[in-house]
């Protein structure tokens, strides 16, 4: 009699975004005539830039032809793609990476929750508190992470790092080493950013104790601050402890387009010479079989001069929705952060309320939909998370709402 | 310090395909006047056909505006393709299958690889022998398959069925019981095809046994032949047993467009009612992010009346090949098999060469590329594939070369 993965049955709940999708959609049953604006799950609203838009017929029509058609791509990506990454996001930044230590993929989401099945079993994880969930389900998905305790909403073999307003969502260093820490700066969901002084004790942490690094700068893109790095390889050493993880879907608008990539430098190595690029190669070459050529077209396009212009252009629009929110609960009263190197506002609840609570009071009062800091860990309860990922329109009737309540 | 999976390490050489790409690459340095004809790896040359191509530039279009853009999908898959593939996929053929119980994907190498996840451990994998790597080297990755044999290429964990001419590529079912059996028909690499009769011996067993076969159809367009089953939804008792994966790759011309379906019915449980139904749908929704808008919409296309008829003349093209292929060899004295049903002709290697040796035999030679049977396992050896995916004029020439030598 077939058995199944017991560790999948450990998960409580069913994950955050597919809850508060059956909450929202349960009210917006009942209250057809409210009109519901969603500034919780991190998805963007504008457009693909002219410059994809223009590269996807290209390669559409590229694909129409038997002397231009493309089947199956390399498995680690189109050289024209990693080329472009490796030079734009890189070299430019004097960052050493080669073009051959770039993964492209499907998407951040899928390479964060794959990066554990390389690591042994018995890999002691670290998280922050709260966190992107993903990082914490697929090691428990995996059967890393211990049991879990439904009063502390904690595993027993996980590392936590609490990041709450007391410090500043900064996290210490543990008091037990870790074999892997995930970090994702700027920060998902509280929006905090990292200094790069912050950032390289870190990495001297890692290399001290031979911990990895899984560094998910998904969001580098909205980073307005000067001394904030942009990749975790404008530090001294990162490349022999750090993994980094990046998305196209919040720099361009590619939620629905999917492409990210994976940088793992050759210099990860165990005493036996082992190196993590070597196991990633296999994992890909095994189980994935390459972005869509289409898609890589389009990502190769964002980093043209149009793309580039045009990205930026839409980043700010963003930007400005942030700041509105910002400022808009600042003045109503809330305690705010985020929002000036991230897309993300993360707010204390008002009056002791649980971040459920005011999930609830949010959708039945304002009609606007955010996302409890509960989801993402236990010190994220009290907190509550607001994209600035709507449309500007949206954003600012949400904030209104939110102000007059 | 960090820890890797050793059970990666168990894997021996690299991923089968990555080898022949090198070798390939090799020769072609060495001879750069050769002109090399690739009938090795499954890899399509048709373009996209008029209907699938109409529907990406109108996808592409949709993501240019604001009003019509698409962000995240939903995890599983949109409707109206789900909807499309249940009707005309299952309901047409008269099979039992809902919308809600098909997972689209990138493709069926990464549901093939990623299936055994939802198993446990300790699950015993029974596959064909040969049979397409990415079964057994993704249970081996999951430390599923005990210790390799170098002297038989064999696991000590996993059940073998051997599939060779004395068997007419048929297997026997395993003296021992296995948990998950993987079948593959139309067959990869052997071409041969199953009746409906006896796939649904197979049905009887798993049911009968408590055991799960993932079915991979991924090459049930080319069956020409009435009596082959299209799914094993058409056999009775499947929805209790049987995974069924699918994919765009072969059918319609996807393999570098990536998109694919998994079908888990919602009566394959535990004695505790837990369905590999509700373990898929977590996985999906923590580890992957959806199938892009504009790649889904491309998938709908091929089910238009258009599409259709389109991808029904691109499948005949290939199966003319596949003939010139069979008939071609079989003149020139090979014992050939397959290509009937399949893409795909198996033929005996001439002389006793191994399967490797009549590789590199064929590629100096003929300068011809074709993949090497035991690299699909042991019982593969002495065996090796052609694919009928190459152009008209490549194909023929191709044949032309080989009878000439």
């Amino acid at each position: 009699m077939f058995r199944v993965n017991e560790d999948y049955l450990k998960l409580p709940g069913s994950y955050l975004f597919s809850t508060i999708a059956k909450k929202v959609s349960a009210f917006s049953t009942e209250n057809p005539d409210r009109k519901i604006i969603r500034l919780g799950i991190g998805d963007v609203t504008q457009p693909l830039c002219p410059a994809v838009i223009k590269a996807l017929h290209s390669a559409v029509d590229e694909m129409a032809d038997a002397s231009t058609f493309k089947g199956y791509a390399p498995d680690l990506g189109y050289d024209f793609l990693r080329n472009t990454i490796a030079q734009e996001d890189y070299k430019s930044r004097g960052c050493d990476i080669a073009a051959d230590e770039i993964f492209v993929s499907d998407g951040a989401k899928s390479d964060s929750g794959n990066i554990q099945e390389i690591f042994s079993k018995d890999t002691r994880i670290a998280v922050c508190d709260p966190v992107y969930p993903v990082y914490v389900d697929t090691n428990v998905m995996a059967g890393r992470t211990g049991t879990y305790d439904s009063t502390t909403g904690l595993w027993s073999n996980v590392i936590y790092m609490p990041c709450t307003a007391e410090n500043g969502f900064s996290p210490e260093f543990p008091k037990e080493v870790p074999d892997l820490i995930y970090l994702c700066y700027p920060n998902n969901p509280t929006g905090a950013s990292i200094t790069k002084d912050e950032l390289q004790k870190w990495v001297d942490y890692a290399n001290k104790n031979g911990s990895v690094i899984v560094y998910d700068a998904a969001y580098e893109a909205y980073i307005s601050e000067e001394n904030v790095p942009h990749s975790i390889y404008e530090c001294e050493g990162a490349r022999t402890c750090a993994i980094e993880i990046r998305s196209f879907s919040k720099n361009a608008g590619f939620t629905g387009t999917r492409l990210g990539f994976t940088v793992i430098p050759k210099d990860i190595k165990t005493a036996d010479g082992v190196t993590l690029h070597q196991l990633w190669a296999r994992r890909h070459g095994t189980k994935f079989n390459g972005a869509p050529y289409i898609v890589q077209k389009a990502g190769e396009a964002v980093y043209s001069a149009e793309g580039k212009a045009e990205t930026k252009s839409q980043i700010a629009y963003y930007m400005n929705n942030a700041k509105y929110i910002y400022d808009g609960l600042k003045a109503a009263g809330y305690s705010v952060y985020g929002g000036v190197n991230a897309p993300y506002i993360w707010l204390k609840t008002p009056n002791n309320m649980t971040s459920w609570e005011f999930f609830d009071f949010l959708l039945d009062k304002a009609n606007v939909v955010g996302t409890p800091g509960s989801g993402f860990g236990p010190s994220g309860e009290g907190y509550f998370r607001l994209t600035a990922f709507g449309s500007y329109e949206n954003t600012v009737e949400a904030i209104d709402r939110i102000k007059a309540i």
